[in-house]
């Protein structure tokens, strides 16, 4: 009877999860790990819980937002670099020609980035992320981007906290392009948040240190760097892990390869009407291997269409 | 009446600091951040505190504590590599002879370092620091190392942790080195240590995920590494900053720069009778510029012998 009260209580918090599969494994879980005298009980400090950030915790289609940053970024600093109208990518970006502009590969998205996130000292660029966040809205809503996140995963978030969970988030996006807003959006303050990084080096400047943001890539928070990014910010294997593209799946291998009871959980984006569908061939958000393997490995595959009564808060309004 | 009882009650858990300046300007302190209705008042979220390690909080003469695991893990893994008896610095670190060893400056240092740090997974080196841990012996009291720890410092954790401080250690030392132990010894969970580190690789070994520690240094969190390292564990800068050496200087000095109240502090080991005395020109801890620059820069300067009533929780034994 005890048992039963608190696989409702914890779904009575999941409420814009329906009643499936998915919210059942997330239920069992939880009631697992925390309930005393369980079996698979894990004390409070163990409760690591990992998400990745886009695809997972808000919007990355058409692109990814931190693209969208990136590009206005370069709009506003294009008067000052006149030679950006003749050469690559800076050329294609400023027409909006992305796919060109990218034609480069990595170098160019290297070269962009640098262009648009280094340079500047680390509380210039917190003014300069932040400021942009409180204005740029999502193309196809209208909607600002901080409004762009998912209900579900919101009140997951709240559930796993009031539940004596500490919430990381380990994404490929920049960790200082997070940290301004993670806070207030999420309520996961900026020391749980991991992400890209860029070398920093400080400096005197008038007798005032700073930390001057390098153009220099010192890691990349994707794919089999979300481990490596993980272990060295927590220093503890996380017992819980939630993505939705290929490039989550070793962070998932690796939180759910531990000892004792693990979670793994992947977002199918298959919503068009409410958000997007997408998987095996997108660009943003390759979603492939997992969408295979997801099964065989015991992680819940979540069908955002099934699974979700609704995608995201203003849908009521 | 109020505050009289708040500024009591704080001193009261600091038992094993003298009453002088030192300990009054941390009451003082402490009060100002934490009473409602402080025009200093700083959130909880904002209350960060970031010490040092290696003379800080545990003792660091005759070496730091890492050097005498080095040595010991060359010694250990000597039978394996016999080219060692012929090369250095590896043949005069195997004979003891420090001296000669480091002759080669900082890339002796490294190749020391990475012939005894690298070359296993995560979980190897962890079990391998634990284990050293659990039984090496200080020269000096032939007490455990984590027995060596300062027993005012121990009290200024808990009395600020009580007062919703978040610490973070900053120190030179390896990150994963210090943290099998630093939950145990000082309450300050693996997420909450900041240190030098090497490259990890992600990769499968019989099918199983593991992380790879590689001979290659990724960060050196010293001098002023230390404040690039707090501000990517922590993305916010700390309130207050605990130290003893020039190698803290950056950090206090960064820390203590911020806009509000801050609070830097510089412990001076001057006390041969109970611990060590050096500064000026120590090999380890060397202490010069913050020695004349503390008062100036308003940062409290603890003198070890007249400043703590005891040094060890063992010397009243």
């Amino acid at each position: 009877m005890q048992q039963h009260d608190t696989h409702t209580a914890i779904a009575d918090m999941l409420i814009s999860w329906n009643d499936g599969a998915a919210r059942k494994s997330l239920v069992e879980f939880i009631c697992k790990v925390t309930e005393k005298g369980s079996p698979d009980f894990v004390p409070p400090l163990e409760r690591i819980a990992v998400f990745d950030n886009d695809g997972t915790l808000w919007v990355e289609q058409p692109m990814p937002v931190q693209a969208f940053f990136a590009l206005d970024r370069l709009r506003a600093l294009a008067p000052q670099h006149p030679e950006w109208r003749e050469t690559e990518p800076f050329a294609s970006a400023l027409k909006g020609d992305l796919n060109s502009a990218l034609a480069g590969g990595e170098s160019a998205i290297v070269e962009l980035v640098m262009a648009t996130h280094a340079g500047m000292t680390t509380e210039e660029f917190e003014q300069i992320a932040a400021d942009w966040i409180a204005t740029a809205r999502h193309s196809g809503t209208g909607r600002l981007y901080t409004e762009m996140v998912y209900q579900p995963m919101l009140e997951l978030l709240t559930c796993l906290r009031a539940n004596g969970f500490t919430i990381f988030i380990a994404s490929a996006g920049g960790i200082e392009f997070m940290r301004p807003w993670t806070e207030r959006v999420y309520g996961i303050p900026r020391e749980q948040v991991i992400g890209s990084s860029i070398k920093t080096k400080y400096e005197l400047r008038d007798g005032r240190p700073v930390l001057v943001r390098l153009p220099e890539l010192t890691f990349i928070g994707d794919k089999a760097g979300k481990p490596v990014g993980i272990q060295q910010h927590i220093g503890r294997r996380p017992i819980a892990a939630f993505g939705n593209s290929d490039g989550d799946f070793e962070m998932l291998e690796w939180v759910t390869s531990g000892a004792g009871v693990r979670f793994g959980l992947l977002i199918h984006h298959d919503d068009a009407a409410r958000e997007f569908a997408y998987d095996r061939v997108a660009i943003s958000g390759k979603f492939d291997r997992g969408l295979d393997e997801a099964p065989g490995r015991g992680w819940t595959l979540v069908s955002m269409k099934r699974d979700w009564k609704r995608v995201f808060a203003f849908e009521n309004d």
